[in-house]
């Protein structure tokens, strides 16, 4: 084991320290509001834990739990309520929806100010564009991490490995607006192997067992393990657990990035607040 | 010379022949409007240009010529008109403003499904997020070259110098869409010329002439040019001329790229007549 640990716990803490700071100044309690359909047991336990989290900063925290029969038209109009509701600053419709809810009309229905997720089209639009807007949690804690360890990020090679709209491809304009050289790859990607060995930072982000393997690994690199997918009912990372011996930075799977997510929910929900209350 | 040169005019021609029979079809007649301000001579010929392509193929063009000192105000309130005017399809500001204008609400003002130049953080969002939108003329002319002249884009390591918004950045989300790996590289990366050697198709987007040396392609390559300096009175590209005796296809400059550009805005005309007049 030659790698240093990026541990999440360590820079969720200090997070949340800042954000309880934050908070004390607020002449407010920011408000905000989960929707979660249906009982999937991974949604409950995400819905909780950022529930918990909440709580504990002191910020307001609603979870609406609805039946797994809820109908499109019922949601999109409790989203309406919510928009229209003065007190409520972050609304967060937890994914994956059962499969009879559209997804993509229902996070388009949420007030852009509200929209904590950052999966709107607009702030996805203004996160592209270099405008100011509300920042997907997992990419955006990527970041936090590199910071926190002091790890420079301009001038470095990204490769980012998966294109997803939570992760890949926000995370790729978040390390560009760092001045990073960003490539993005994926499951269509010839001689993977060969790009990723070229990185200096890697984000493994497809859920995949052991996608990245200590021969891809450039000693020195800052491995980023986003990827999370269930062996044998463990919950494992995209990363061989052997690239501990080759990189010199690597984010534990549990313990790495997750928990960094959850605590950049609370930065968003704050960040929403004060935005929104300040712009009347 | 070794290259084949990718031509602008062939393909431009080619798809203002389809456009002209999709505009027969129409009971309708696409309406344009172009505002543009103050008496840059480039923005002038631009307008031009784009103005003439627009009579030619039928499209109703009007151009709202304003002078140097019009207000922030008074072109929002223009934009507010023209978003109101149910018999117009697509409004375009024309870049660059006079420097006391603040182009970024004024791009936001635009009726997304009226943005016929695709920067609208609502259609970004969109090109990004998977969505149907109004994507960028200039990169969408770049997938519209690659398609007319069969080359081959899905696997292939497509790398992308430059950055903009115009340019860089919605090129690199279509290329994605069409399952190319990516790379953003720009004025920070390190190794530019390693990086460029390992391209199947470059896009070389900055403005700086003899950016892309002939060393720095891959005999077999692709090179798309679209960056535009002035030297010594003449526009040139990115791409030195010697380029052709390595690439296997090249975009001549001129004659290449931004011809193909304007033809775009007038398929974008179209998209955006039919999707808005569809939904009522």
């Amino acid at each position: 084991m030659s790698a240093r640990l990026l541990k999440g716990k360590e820079v969720s803490d200090a997070l949340v320290t800042q954000l309880s700071q934050e908070m004390a100044k607020l002449n407010f309690q920011p408000k905000l509001v989960f929707i979660r359909v249906g009982d999937d047991p991974a949604s409950v336990a995400y819905v909780r834990g950022k529930n918990r989290l909440a709580e504990q900063i002191g910020i307001c925290s609603l979870v609406n739990a609805l039946p797994q029969e809820t109908k499109q038209a019922e949601l999109m109009e409790l989203i309406a309520e919510l928009n229209a509701d003065d007190s409520v600053d972050g609304i967060l419709v937890q994914l994956p929806l059962p499969e009879h809810l559209d997804s993509e009309p229902i996070l388009e229905a949420i007030d852009p100010r509200k929209d904590v997720d950052g999966f709107h089209p607009m702030n996805v639009g203004r996160l592209w564009t270099g405008q100011e807007g509300l920042v997907p949690c997992t990419p955006a804690g990527l970041i936090r991490i590199m910071d926190h360890y002091q790890l420079p990020i301009e001038g470095r090679h990204v490769v980012i490995i998966g294109r997803s709209n939570l992760v890949g491809k926000p995370a790729a304009a978040l390390f560009l607006r760092r001045h990073a050289t960003v490539s993005l790859a994926h499951s269509r990607t010839r001689n993977l192997a060969a790009l990723v060995k070229q990185a200096d930072i890697i984000v493994a982000a497809v859920g995949r067992q052991a996608l990245i393997t200590p021969e891809m690994v450039k000693p020195a690199a800052v491995v980023l393990d986003v990827g999370i997918s269930r062996v044998d009912g463990k919950l494992v990372g995209d990363v061989h657990p052997d690239v501990a011996e080759v990189a010199a930075h690597l984010t534990p799977m549990p313990g790495g990035t997750g928990r960094v997510t959850v605590a950049m929910l609370m930065q968003n929900t704050l960040q929403a607040a004060i935005v929104r209350r300040a712009s009347g």
